[in-house]
């Protein structure tokens, strides 16, 4: 069930949400946007979302020409941005900066699980 | 259907997009984030979006705390952002502009409803 993109929208803001699509595509981009990730790294991150969402959504992302799936020297390859994709560097970032200060204000906990698990990772 | 915030998240990217909510509270966040807006203004910038889903996604957000309903001088009230949603500007703006900055890239064309609609508005 690839998402694909429309070719018109009425507002810009319409146009980068349907980019982001849905806030597992964006999370998705959030975490390769710290450094490539592996499939299994991934799964980690992420461990509400099924193995078949995804894996549709990381379809959907490299189709969209955003993400790239990259032989590695490792068994199994990696997940990375592709340059098309580091145009949303900063609005990822600041999609993640906003939700870790604001927390807060709306009584709500979250986790960081890029502490955890992408050690060495640029934060 | 008010979508009440969940109050814990893995993640602080699926928090903020938690709050956006989809792509139509966040379109609706940034024209407010313009300037004030009576529903017949927020009407006419979203055709696309039915009188049902306009007026529940305007509850949603005025439950949330991000918008407020005052009554103005004229016939009919305007929608505004309260204090707290003040805090999204930077990242509603992002939105827009990354949009607006990278459509061609995507071969997609975009509207501008703000122009046409918003005049004297804030750009």
């Amino acid at each position: 069930m690839a998402n694909k993109l429309a070719n018109s929208f009425l507002c810009p803001t319409e146009f980068t949400l349907a980019v982001l699509g849905g806030k597992w595509k964006a999370v998705i981009l959030c975490y390769l946007n710290q450094r490539p990730c592996r499939y299994s790294e991934l799964r980690k991150l992420m461990p509400k979302v099924s193995d078949k969402i995804l894996t549709e959504r990381l379809r959907d992302l490299t189709s969209a020409g955003l993400v790239a799936h990259r032989k590695g020297g490792r068994k199994t390859g990696e997940y990375a941005l592709t340059p098309k994709a580091r145009s949303l560097s900063d609005v990822l970032h600041m999609l993640y900066q906003w939700g870790n200060d604001h927390a807060a204000d709306f009584e709500v906990e979250i986790g960081e699980p890029l502490i955890k698990t992408l050690d060495g990772g640029q934060r």
